[in-house]
């Protein structure tokens, strides 16, 4: 069994289906998720930029101190829905509280359809049935409550010294740095104060959940959240920081590779590296720039070695490379070296044709910094999700 | 017949056929052209701000004083082609000028795939077809050679007060602000300095073709000169400057319109308009994060009214918009005001369906500035036309 947020020691996950998207087909899946902590629990969270804020989102940044768990739910974002919007995201967290009898408020996510008041009477026998199954949702059952246009659960749970951290995530479509329409729910037993881990969680977004695309769309929602349950009573201080902050960032990476695999439509994951830059602001930049390219990630899907679409999008960053020192990598193809190299087109077709992970380098020589940077193909599919999402 | 620059007193145009695309296909069309002014002109240019710039742009950029005109190909955009390929755009200026005799440079362009050196034997065969044929190429036959994957040639002529404005222009992927592989050419009969020239070509450029996207992508050819030949000898100064910038604006927002309509794969040409900002820069910045918002695009393809996605769009700008002051319009359907109103789904898609140019317009009701953006839908096409560009 793939171990998620469920097998943090002092975490308990219940699933419940309410119904809440409206829909003829039928779901096989659970569209509530409850997580409860043992005890009152330290937290950070990290929320999306966007200026259009969902209920959820406003609601759970106004939490402070501890907290006693999470609250969730696909089908509906409740997001644009206003006054109304807000009572229903506070109401969420009450009927969780009351259910449990916990003492500390809960942190809510919502994710689905835009613009649609949230169904509470169904969102309510949702939570109702969770509540119920509390500690039944194991392995990746919590990540499958919140999955939407997902094809599949994403989970990831790794050993540290004398802890470990454990997490959900989900998200296809409308991902881009500063998150997307994207959920991570993450747990760990280290005891690690609130300040702590919020700056671990901002530093390990940075390189994992903000160094992807999908699509360059950035939804309402997003949010990524995580709590100490203190079990293993591992203290988390300045002495082992980075390494705590290294097995949240495997976690937080092995999420984002996941979202990235099940891109809407996507067939393929290119992993953009850029090396040798002046500054870590530039290498990120241009890998930003080529993974968020239309023309690069149709090439990609055509398994078309097409190095001057990935040197004119790495140009248009504008960020001051120079032509004659630029080496790029396709796989351990050199394909351009101040100019095109003389490689051969078939073997670079078939090393595309043959892998479902791709990696694209590219050496600016103009210093020392790197990035990486994860993207998908655009594809014939990726269209038609999107243009019949709702027809 | 569609006027364009030919039709500028004072201007010659020859197209030629060199064979300059390699390709079994026949192709029915000119891949050279050359403009030639009865006098040395003025003149001004835009070019792309991609750091990585093709030779013919690095040429062009370095002529200063007056000019004879313009030689440009297509089927090779004589791009990351190094020392060599700033010697074939040097070439190509010297052949041209050897043919029509004339004293003053000639500007030069290219389009077409990156990256391969030019066929200089070929070029010059059509360099001297052009010249031959110097005069006979008239209405959108100058557009028809600097073609590479348009459907149409594009052309825009209009009438001031005592002078013309005529131009050509092509481009249908690839396109964004700070331009795209895009090339226009634009002439005016009327006298005007070239500073004069540069300043109302710079103002007219970022409402026209810096305001248009089809894909988000810049490439390293793009470039839009402007030559005065001052034939009507109507002189253009501070007292008339905005008469002429005014006209010179109405022809290049109508090429931009053209290269949008053209847009790879596009059915549907949408215009974002962005009203009530604190300020141009804010709503320009909204106008454009909507009009590149791969959700949005596949929804129009899909006449799928999902205003959702356009306020998440909006949000995503990061610009301090307000959820409950936006209103939000497709077409004269009113779908969102501060939440969703009850609009009926069936009559937009219905608007949707039916027009092959849409209006989205949104009110911020925080200031009086806005700003218009054109942009297309994504389709299968377009992936189709990108996935097998080479293949």
């Amino acid at each position: 069994m793939k171990k998620g947020i469920a097998e943090v020691p002092g975490i308990a996950c219940g699933t419940g289906f309410g119904g809440i998207k409206r829909t003829e087909k039928k779901v096989d899946r659970p569209d509530t998720l409850v997580v409860v902590t043992d005890e009152p629990s330290n937290f950070a969270a990290v929320f999306t930029t966007n200026d259009i804020q969902a209920a959820p989102v406003k609601f759970s940044k106004s939490l402070k101190g501890k907290i006693n768990g999470i609250v969730a739910n696909s089908g509906n974002a409740n997001a644009c829905t206003g006054e109304q919007g807000l009572k229903d995201a506070e109401e969420m967290a009450r009927i969780v509280s009351k259910l449990t009898g916990k003492e500390k408020p809960f942190l809510v996510a919502s994710t689905g359809v835009i613009g649609e008041p949230l169904p509470m009477d169904r969102v309510k026998k949702g939570i109702e049935e969770a509540v119920k199954n509390l500690g039944k949702a194991k392995g990746e059952e919590p990540a499958r409550a919140i999955m939407t246009t997902d094809t599949f659960p994403k989970t990831a749970f790794r050993e540290g010294n004398g802890f470990v951290i454990g997490g959900i995530a989900k998200g296809a479509g409308m991902i881009d740095p500063s998150m997307a329409t994207m959920l991570s729910f993450v747990a760990t037993d280290a005891k690690v104060s609130s300040e702590m881990l919020q700056r671990a969680l901002k530093e390990a977004v940075d390189v994992s959940f903000n160094a992807i695309t999908v699509d360059g769309d950035m939804s309402t929602n997003d949010c990524v959240f995580i709590l100490s349950t203190g079990k293993s009573e591992k203290i988390i201080d300045d002495s082992n920081y980075e390494e705590f902050k290294e097995v949240l960032t495997a976690v937080l990476k092995e999420l984002a590779y996941q979202i990235v695999k099940d891109g809407e439509g996507a067939t393929k994951v290119a992993r953009i590296v850029v090396k040798g830059a002046k500054t870590t602001k530039q290498a990120r930049a241009i890998a930003r720039k080529i993974a968020l390219s239309p023309l690069v990630k149709t090439a990609i899907f055509g398994c078309d070695p097409n190095w001057g679409r990935i040197i004119a999008a790495a140009g248009a960053a504008s960020t001051g490379i120079e032509e004659e020192k630029v080496e790029l990598y396709i796989g351990n193809y050199l394909l351009f070296k101040g100019k095109r190299t003389d490689f051969i087109e078939e073997e670079v077709f078939k090393y595309l044709k043959e892998n479902d992970e791709i990696v694209i380098k590219l050496y600016l020589n103009l210093g020392n910094h790197s990035f990486e940077y994860l993207t998908c193909d655009l594809t014939y599919d990726y269209v038609k999700i999107n243009a019949e999402y709702r027809t």
